[in-house]
């Protein structure tokens, strides 16, 4: 059977997450729906990464076998008019028979999204955390230097995890704003592999940073102290945006 | 009694518009609930501009007459906690007994928002209009440069209208694209006062001269012709957001 890979823009909104749950609404349900319908039989995909509920996705990657070759630029189309507006598969391409979009990923890029205003905004407020108060971005900046590497992150990780270890290698962390108001502050955290909430967690001990509530020095002995109650907490799920899925070295 | 002023935003997937009518959910009905829970007596707003369903704004103007003066940046934040989701007031002032939200306002500045890619996006669907083939931007700039000053835009109005005159003027037409995959296309439109629906039609006029169906050149004559025929189709609502009201002359 053909192996084929996909590439799945949602809006998280109404979704309890990537992954199928009994009694909720889940991005899995509804894209194996769409393959059943298109393919005549029931299909298994397997995906990247779990998500969680409220979490919304420009590029998540998914796998699945199915009984014949639909070509790569016909697949999405065929996807899309099957699917709810929330969700759209954006690309296609064939795989090899071993390849698994969870296990053979070589990182992910996300986005954290904060805006400030002395008043919330309802065009923004779908995608990304609202902050009345301005935070200080230079010294977000700075803490954010701290990510980058191989570190035991066991104080950005939050309980109820199943891993065998905390230790996980980043990137890089960048902030960034545009605008004033308007300001849109955007926490990009790119690496190999997160753990549950870690993105959300290292989001908050920005925001804690720039709220002057945590030194941006601070930050390194927050990471090698490996206490989570040390760290910033965790931001709501809306903000989050799973941006890019990193497949090969690039 | 003191009369007030104040911007407000909105998210108008899930509004029938912005004028109370019966059986439907309109903007104005909100904002006079928050109103009247605030001064706990009924109290009737007018606004600068009615809004089709389904459009967004983020500086829609509206004044009202209240029993009592809450402080200009205190009214905001009051109404905000008494608001749902899809609304906010963003700032407020307090206005001379005469001034009317509907006839003392300069302008408007709207954007319509049309996005190009090979599939659908739906983190972009909710405010923008999705255009599968890449439209030629360069020509839609050089249509744009015609409507500029005092026409009469009878060609550029839905049927069923009741306004005297079909004579406008626009302050101008600009049309800008962002990225590549997806293409962010941005018809700004500014103008005095507006006809039914002209902001969409004139955005459709642009999006046939982007896809080879008008040239640039014959809009000059379409504006001139006045024959709703002759111009392109109304695209739909959700990709209109009022962006700015015009107060003083600035």
């Amino acid at each position: 059977m053909p192996r084929i890979a996909f590439i799945t823009e949602f809006d998280g909104t109404d979704f309890a997450g990537f992954q199928s749950q009994e009694n909720a609404r889940a991005v899995q349900d509804v894209l194996e729906k769409a393959l059943e319908d298109l393919y005549k039989t029931k299909i298994r995909l397997t995906g990247c990464s779990r998500t969680d509920a409220g979490v919304h996705a420009r590029c998540h990657l998914s796998h699945a076998d199915v009984p014949f070759v639909i070509p790569e630029d016909k697949f999405p189309l065929a996807m899309n008019a099957l699917l709810p507006d929330d969700v759209a598969v954006k690309k296609s391409f064939y795989v090899a028979d071993d390849f698994s979009a969870r296990f053979d990923i070589k990182g992910k890029r996300y986005i954290y999204r904060i805006y400030s205003s002395p008043t919330r905004s309802p065009l923004l407020d779908r995608t990304s955390y609202y902050c009345p108060v301005l935070p200080d971005i230079a010294k977000m900046q700075a803490a954010a230097s701290f990510f980058a590497g191989e570190h035991d992150f066991a104080a950005f990780c939050a309980t109820g995890g199943s891993q065998k270890t905390t230790i996980r290698r980043l990137f890089g962390v960048k902030v960034e704003a545009i605008g004033e108001d308007p300001c849109q502050i955007e926490i990009e955290v790119s690496g190999e592999a997160f753990l549950y909430n870690m993105v959300r967690i290292i989001a908050g001990t920005l925001l804690y940073v720039g709220q002057g509530k945590i030194e941006p020095s601070e930050v390194a002995s927050i990471i090698e102290g490996g206490d989570r109650s040390q760290a910033g907490k965790t931001l709501p799920a809306k903000g989050l945006t799973l941006e890019e899925v990193f497949i090969d070295s690039d």
